[in-house]
């Protein structure tokens, strides 16, 4: 497939630009009978608007309103597609002509000529940010079905331009600035935004994704493990690169005496695992943490290439986010509800509770 | 789809258990005309046997002999399907009655008994490290499409049970013990595995693979990215717990004008992409790390249930490696190959090279 | 997958329903460059409009706007999917409380209901043939693949209400009433329909779509063969009950001395096989031919029951078509012309021409 | 993908070669507790030798013996992949210097050259009918999965050689010559063969295929149908040209009033629909019917090019069925339980029943 289809039952197909007409979205694959409306999705959506994101990010208005197109009718899904488009309201005619003959470094402007010979310079088009809006759209979907079936998740921020936090409040932190499940740290994280921002600089960080309610016995063996489609998933997200499960990285410098999960009466005694053994649930909750780079777009002079390949300088000007954080934490939160709305469907075959 | 078929054109299918009659699979997509036998399949598969791990892996004989069942005439692929077949010569009648009833801590016992309502205790079946006999066999015949692109895969050890190794020789690390990239480091890591088996614990560590040689344009927009595709690819090899591109981790705690790569009229002046710009290559080296957890299976006792619940204690005994690295090498070089050879041919279609 | 995407590599997703806001699509897998705007697709729109039927079709007006949503730059394609939509003007307040609760003896009302457990039960929402929209625009962006390899399709009726035609004039059908290939026949046809709609019933027919220019070697072994792609597309489109191809059901009736084509120094010296020798083109013309059953809305009393399972009697009301014929033809061609861009992106990587 | 894999969750992935060293697949996404071993792959391989034929077939002998390599545990399914294999023990060292260099009309040796630039000559290699072999091991398992539904499938010949049977005995005919549906007809068919083959040609058929116990709900929508994924199944199997649901080609010739199928409070009155409403099944006995051309090979000159393109004549010898009915059949039956168990499995998640 040609990159824009997720999911193999639970099915999302995106399309649309940063400056096109809109973003949009196809889900196949829901079951019938799921209420539905354009406010449940709305919800979502409003969750990756600026504002939400403390100082970190603009405070440009962009409404994006959602409208279903199909596949709901009298307030339930049919089992046949959803569609569903947001219009790009935002798009005042901008000059280009400053990147529309430059590769801006740290973004995909190069590799895309390279694929495709020329590409829509109008703010990244497909490869910009704005393509999440398609994948919160989806996933609030995914998290309707994921509702009634007791399933819940969590994003949360627990490191930000390089200061770790508590995970003292998780829940809270939907409503909190950054997302973050530390009220302490908020302060702090003002104080760095403020700094970089001065340095005319930009800030990455981490991003906790928890899921609970699962039942155990989710994913499938060897290439279709569910960590593996949980690594890509959160991987295909644009600024991630790097993810990791349960204990992750923090696995590799550790015993196995100290790693494995022993169990007990009532369950498991640790959750190093993350929730997922040999690729499979285990009824833990499932744990996965995203690294985002910062973000590539910064005040400064950068030396490039222009599409002739003559060396020059670009300063990316325009409004942009300090950071990707928060405004990626629905985006990941949708693409782990996403994944399991998959596994859950393809378990209902193969799984012995069949 | 179930799991056990790796790719969209380029496509690995694989079965066996670690104790059954075998392990195979099948590559079918596998363009024709492409000189292929089974000594250079047996090359690759030679790679992870034990030996090849210095002191960290067991000396027990797995010959390991791969027959070509399909797709070969002449000494050329014909283009349809690739059948291959490992009998499994090391299945001694062992006495499973310990873990019949089990849940070993850290495998995939429990998760598996829990979707399956049963499962092949023996050894672990289908979720044993065995099951990658096969992804290597796959690999290389991967390999073979790639070398005929002037693409090569490396894949060595930069960090094991904590001691980090420096990147001096890549080539040589193929045929160094633990596939080391420095061969200062091996004598401290003999001594690390000495003293970790007197401790009857085992270890993890870190692999890079780096794919050389790649044209620019490779892999697909959104969630068909090329890096998305080798955080899956990596993370579904059992003992993966994170995966990172280029800086990684690294990059979420450095800032925008750290983290960019600029461009000179030679090309890209640093690599923290890992030479992959929103999801496509950009002609650099593609380098990705996998970060690999302790062997679940120790001499000591631990906690863990029956099958039907009750508590108890299991020491998982028999002979077994101290870590997964370095046997795990050849597999995440095998992935990365499967993952390059499906992006070409993929990219034959939509690529403007077309 | 759950039957709204057709393709692999060069593929089509639709959504949307008769009497809902609109039907649309996205072709993902569509390569870069291609000259495309809203009329190419409008034209073909306008091929499966009422009027260009003969008296076959209503004369209702549904003027079908379609609105490219993305995927395309300054009149190109970018190599991103491209949305469409195609809004529903015509959807007047109907009163369906004569069919909301009644199954339409020949719909799907009964086995949608069976399988959802409830239904969009306007107009046959997502089972309705106005689905085929969506196909016919999706299908006029392959065509323009097509074009530029130099592959033209054709579709013309063969037979309606079981009155042959002579093959005259292939590309003259093409705006001929029936889109007949024999202008002598037009006239008998049309005394067909007037006696038909004066007994108020309806009529089905045959219709024969070739596919010029199309290189050797397109399609698949085994399970992907080109014969079975084109069975697949034709017998998914809603009135369609049977597909040959080449000689067809002939085949079945004639001796291998009479069915086999001999090979002369300038090729093929006959068709019989349609095109197609082991499911890989021969380089000669394709050609399928699909059986198309009589629209199942008529205006007698039919016995039918409710959803509740009580007996009862229905006449559909309204305005239908009397034959699906020649309004299908379009859709056919649209399926041809879907299935062999996709297996010309997929021969691209597999064939030798590689 | 490459066409060697069927099915989209029970997923049948076939290799081999008529002269290879056997036929293989590879089951995956086979539920867990399914009882399975040889013995019932066996009985169904059996089905399809020489004998079974009556005086069609030739009586060569081929064991075909099937081997289970994985994914069977103490006599039941594990979940994971089931590999087999048949081998080819059949394989005298035959001279094709007489085909190796020439194109057989009717044979797919002349697209498979065009496609692959070379191909195994041996007997037609991959393009052979002993390809079959797969197809019908893996619709074995697929049968054990539908007897747990309830569901049974036959396939009966309902016209040989021009010489139509009457269905009056369809369970009888799975153990009489030609899978007869009628006893009587059985030796006139035998007098056509006798005179066929006194003529050194060859003869074609009809086998309709049926299948009862099936729930209602069975399909998915648009491009997914029940009845497209037929055709596409049985035109995948070689000598197939034409494919026919229910009333089929007869439909078009039909008027509405006369092809719509009533409902009555205990069900449908009639069945021209064959079982299958807008894509999705009835609950009636699902009806198709596959339209089968002549064996290509006859012991007759034809004219024909060299692969360097001189004109030359061929004579196919060795020992060749007259038809490839009967065995076809149990082919047919095969793909027809193949699709069934994929949209049972498929329809756990989508239809209501969830």
């Amino acid at each position: 497939m040609s990159g824009n289809t997720f999911g193999q039952i639970f099915r999302l197909t995106t399309f649309g630009e940063s400056h096109g007409l809109g973003l949009g979205g196809v889900v196949d694959g829901c079951p019938s009978g799921i209420p539905l409306d354009e406010s449940i999705i709305q919800s979502e959506l409003d969750r990756r608007r600026p504002g939400q994101g403390g100082l970190a990010s603009t405070t440009r208005n962009e409404p994006d309103q959602v409208r279903i197109l199909s596949g709901v009718f009298e307030g339930r899904t049919t089992g046949t597609p959803i569609g569903f488009f947001v219009e790009n309201t935002n798009q005042r005619s901008h000059d280009y002509s400053k990147i529309k003959d430059v590769f801006r470094p740290g973004h995909a402007d190069f590799s895309y000529n390279a694929k495709y010979g020329f590409r829509d310079y109008r703010g990244g088009g497909r490869s910009s940010g704005r393509e999440t809006v398609s994948r919160v759209a989806g996933g609030a979907i995914a998290q309707e079905l994921l509702r009634l079936e007791g399933i819940s998740i969590y994003a949360y921020t627990v490191e930000f331009g390089g200061i770790k936090a508590e995970v003292k409040d998780m829940e809270g932190a939907q409503d909190r600035s950054y997302f973050s499940p530390d009220p302490d740290i908020v302060g702090t994280w003002d104080e760095r935004v403020i700094k970089v921002r001065d340095d005319e600089d930009t800030l990455g960080g981490v991003v906790e994704v928890r899921a609970t309610g699962l039942p155990a016995g989710l994913g499938e063996p060897v290439f279709g493990k569910f960590d593996a489609r949980i690594a890509a998933a959160f991987m295909s997200v644009g600024a991630v690169k790097g993810v990791e499960i349960g204990s992750g990285m923090g696995a590799a410098r550790s015993l196995g005496s100290e790693n494995n999960d022993p169990i007990g009466p009532d369950g498991f005694l640790s959750n190093n695992a993350g929730g997922i053994l040999g690729g499979i649930s285990s009824g833990q909750d499932v744990v996965a943490r995203a690294y985002v780079k910062p973000i590539a777009s910064i005040l400064q002079e950068q030396q490039t290439i222009t599409t002739k390949g003559e060396p020059t300088f670009i300063m990316v000007g325009g409004r942009h986010d300090i950071s990707a954080i928060p405004r990626i934490n629905p985006v990941l939160k949708a693409m782990m509800a996403l994944t399991i709305a998959d596994l859950l469907l393809l378990d209902r075959r193969l799984g012995v509770r069949d």
